[in-house]
């Protein structure tokens, strides 16, 4: 079995709203004469994405309703904040101790809906997530091959909190190119004994990967994976979301 | 930056109560002529440090109280196996369609309190979690100390689900060496702005890269992470756990 390589590339300068992902990525490439290769996977944190798509919002266009302002009082809170969190979510899922767990619009469960205003110039701003995570995925994954002649699977992450464990780990919330979940439920193991659930979130794990090299504080938003031995398919984020019907948490 | 490697040890042969993972794991570095660096962190996969510690139950000797044995039929599980669960358990968290959500002895939160009846040879045995993971993880961390004359940190990982998110993800039962939860708290991102929360769970992090190829389908129970600017510290699974009365979810 071969090992894998988890290659960081560095970005120089800001991404803005309009820029060119998969230009910023080829330049990052070029900088550390990097290469892909059949097999590579990209990960890619979200919030370049978010800004080259222009998902920033100035807060001084936001009202914030009563409620949010009470809610922003209460926990020395920005109200203007509160409220986009509210409009971005689709559902609250608890709202406690100033933070709002919500379910996003795409369906991801997280704290204030993925709303960002850490890592935005000046702070007047909040960043949002993309509009479209899968179909922003999908559109690197398009350019690269186009560009490059590879099929190169694209992994947009974020970094969530979770249940009952401190600390945040790195998600997937747009796939493409590959399948976000291995599923080992009908194959054996080493011992010949019949594998009952193995649905592996491959694409979370791989998120996670990336992450120890894209942290929040180094400018890193591009991560090669070299090496992996992943499903090709179409993929989706949503693969990854339990259906609230099946889930026991709610 | 420097790039991460992920590398694979296959295990030759099996493990069995008693056997010493120091030395299993020299020989398995030794046959792939990987030498360990200054910086190398050792994830292992639970399974063998609970077969070398002897946590294997034979099946036979467990007797199921009657609800056990209720839930059991009405699942078509093993009512046994039920019973092993509830006495690994100190809380059940949820009950539902067949599967106990506990909360272990050790405080971890998962799915059937971690027994395994998979990859144990024949299936009449249960293989349970090891007694004391951060002890264990201890033990193979001054082991290698006093053979090889280096500080490598080990993590001894285990797969969970996770509510919301369909598939499992490898989290660390045991850690020592190395901090669990890198906090970034008081530091200032790339735009100097002051970050609030981020605290990394990097341990998890390290345990979903070593997952990747340390998959249920394969013999590699031994994964080396090299690269990774880990916080040197004692370390220990329990800075993972969050305490329930801060857990927004119970």
């Amino acid at each position: 079995m071969q090992e894998l390589r988890i290659i960081p590339l560095p970005l120089s300068g800001d991404v803005r709203p309009g820029d060119s992902l998969v230009d910023k990525f080829l330049n990052a490439l070029k900088r550390r004469r990097v290469s892909l290769v059949k097999g590579d996977i990209l990960v890619v944190k979200h919030k370049i994405v978010s800004k080259a798509e222009g998902q920033l919002i100035r807060l001084d266009t936001i009202k914030a309703s009563a409620r949010s302002r009470a809610w922003a009082i209460r926990y020395k809170l920005d109200a203007r904040v509160t409220e986009l969190v509210v409009q971005q979510s689709k559902k609250i899922i608890r709202r406690k101790n100033g933070v709002l767990i919500t379910e996003t619009r795409h369906g991801f469960i997280c704290a204030n809906s993925g709303v960002d205003v850490s890592n935005v110039d000046g702070g007047e701003h909040a960043l949002l997530l993309p509009e479209n995570p899968d179909r922003s995925a999908a559109n690197l994954h398009r350019a690269l091959k186009k560009r490059l002649r590879l099929s190169i699977p694209v992994i947009i992450s974020d970094s969530f909190g979770r249940p009952w464990r401190e600390g945040l780990t790195e998600v997937a919330i747009g796939v493409a190119g590959m399948k976000a979940i291995h599923d080992y439920r009908k194959r054996r193991d080493p011992h010949g004994y019949l594998l009952r659930v193995t649905i592996d979130a491959v694409a979370d794990e791989l998120a996670c990967a990336a992450g120890l090299l894209s942290g929040k504080l180094t400018r890193t938003p591009f991560v090669i994976i070299r090496g992996f031995h992943y499903q090709p398919g179409h993929g989706s984020s949503r693969q990854l979301l339990r259906p609230a019907a099946l889930d026991l948490f709610r």
